[in-house]
């Protein structure tokens, strides 16, 4: 199985959907106002930006453990989980006061600075703000109308609904425990692995995965399987975002390296440092959250993740929870094609340079 | 038929039904974390503070419309409108920047005041919104959850939900227009109408008829009819608001007289004034628009509304729309217990005070 390629040909087909569906939106906006059109066409530019769509794809997959047998439809019913994946992204550009997302301006920014052209600077910070609070919201209802409106039964729908909304919330409670311990500046491993399990295992894999599998009928013991897979899964694929957030390649990565100190987060890779790391470098590191950072001072905070043995425990960690993702799918009775490609994903997510 | 009393068990039955889906949320987020189930908390106070809930109500009688089978697993599914219009306050308050409401602390107010004890004056008022952005995110979410796990044939449930979400989306496209005629400083009546159809009737009086009704199996005719009622009654209901909140008893209102202006609204009342006054007087509504206003300059702004005829024209927009509204009702075939009590409650809107 080549998964590049079936990864790229399901991204240019979820494009496809999410380009349609977002055009339709557009063209609905249209009859209202010309100004609601040209806010619908920013978001769709803004979601179509690019992204791994890794989300659509654990969908799909979820839905191919257990069936094949409507292809278009569940690509179809799959962009409702990249539609909230925009919505979180613009409401969390928010709250970190983030100015780039994919390259261009987040989307606050992008209302700021059409303020600033068309009406001037008075509270033109604001005016950015609210045009994204907005958006946000109408993207968050943009996903589920994608997912009531899914051609499979009504049952497996309100089911899959239920699911999705236990997701939105899952990222939600997670994100009032990120927003809440970055302004306290104190977090706990535990407190990390919590908002980690339920920021990103719950909607980046486990939720998509269990998701798609519903609209296939699944029962309880498929949705336990997809949560000893998704979890772990998840779990590595947050602790590998935070290695590349600190030693991969700026370009590839879409974001400055550093940007989770920068942000103020705690991620598992400098607790463990912290943990392990001499008082001057403590005060170092402790001094440096909030803060941009220069080349030589990453260099010397990667010096010291290295040195501190933090970099190979993290490291560890992603193996381990690789392991531990490939075994739950290994002895899963999924179908064969779609375990073949859960499993080989695995290693995809823990190469992974960007 | 005495609507008030109608009108009172109905409310507090809601209440009730809010107040326990709340505190099973509250409990849900205790198992997460302390710190979530504070915030859980405090949406649910927020929530609970007061309000008409008229919203639920016309969602309930959107039910017995057509049926009277149900009347506890409506009520249940009726508090997924009322948990919208929290979420929706929310984020308004945030974007209005208002400090109250209800009486009390708006939510990101709520949210940078404890900042502010806890953690200290830096980026308090970042750290308020940010938590109100996520708690109205949430609430969307709680009313969509409420729904989908209505006690209501699946069918209906996902039609109602696609009823629902055109509803939110509605608002959304709404406060677009309204954010951007505020900033942008003129609007035309036209504009304000459809601001009013998009915000007010929509999720306010149709939306929640339809909604309900759709649970109890409505056909597409039964719909009309409610778009024929709702619709004129959403726009008297506007009307009356713009009339209260210039000429009515501030205590009563719960908001200062003339907030619109300070928050530089054009009312259709105002636009009329505008339209059909002097120069001078003219430059002098243009001028307090955006601004905070003096008793004297209130009193003023009344005299120019007197004058012009704005406050008779706005109520005989207000009568006409409630014939409209009573018209179409009494011309239907719904059950006689919610004609009546759907004919009745136009005049409670027409008179109401506060």
């Amino acid at each position: 199985m080549d998964i590049n390629a079936v990864i790229s040909t399901y991204r240019a087909a979820i494009n496809r959907h999410l380009e349609s569906f977002l055009t339709m939106k557009e063209e609905e906006a249209a009859r209202i106002s010309p100004y609601v059109r040209e806010l619908v066409a920013n978001a769709k530019e803004y979601t179509l930006r690019g992204g791994k769509r890794l989300r659509p794809i654990f969908f799909i997959y979820g839905y191919k453990c257990l069936s094949a047998v409507d292809e278009e439809a569940i690509i179809d019913a799959a962009i409702s989980i990249e539609l909230m994946q925009s919505y979180l992204l613009i409401h969390d550009d928010i709250m970190d006061e983030d100015e780039l997302r994919r390259g261009k301006p987040t989307f606050h920014v992008l209302y700021r600075e059409k303020c600033e052209r068309e009406f001037g600077q008075l509270k033109s910070a604001r005016f950015g703000e609210n045009m994204a609070i907005i958006t946000g919201d109408l993207l968050e209802s943009y996903g589920e109308e994608v997912l009531a409106g899914a051609d499979f039964d009504a049952r497996y729908v309100r089911k899959a609904l239920c699911k999705y909304l236990e997701v939105v919330r899952n990222v939600g409670y997670g994100q009032i425990l990120d927003v809440l311990s970055e302004r306290r500046g104190t977090i706990t491993a535990d407190e990390v692995l919590m908002i980690h399990k339920l920021k990103t295992a719950s909607y980046t894999i486990e939720g998509p995965l269990q998701i798609g599998a519903i609209l296939a009928g699944a029962e309880e013991s498929d949705l336990r399987v997809m949560s000893d897979y998704g979890i772990p899964l998840g779990i590595a694929f947050q602790i590998q975002d935070d290695i590349l957030g600190m030693f991969g390649d700026e370009h590839r990565i879409g974001k400055p390296v550093g940007s989770d100190i920068r942000e103020g987060k705690k991620t598992l890779l400098i607790l463990h440092a912290l943990e392990h790391c001499g008082d001057a470098e403590r005060r170092f590191i402790e001094d440096k959250l909030g803060k941009r950072l220069t080349v030589d001072e990453i260099e010397r905070v990667r010096e010291i993740v290295i040195r501190t043995g933090s970099l190979d425990y993290s490291r560890g960690m992603v193996r381990a929870n690789i392991e531990k993702a490939k075994e739950a799918m290994k002895n899963s009775d999924f179908r064969a094609e779609a375990k073949e490609f859960l499993i080989n994903i695995c290693d995809y997510i823990a190469r992974r340079e960007y």
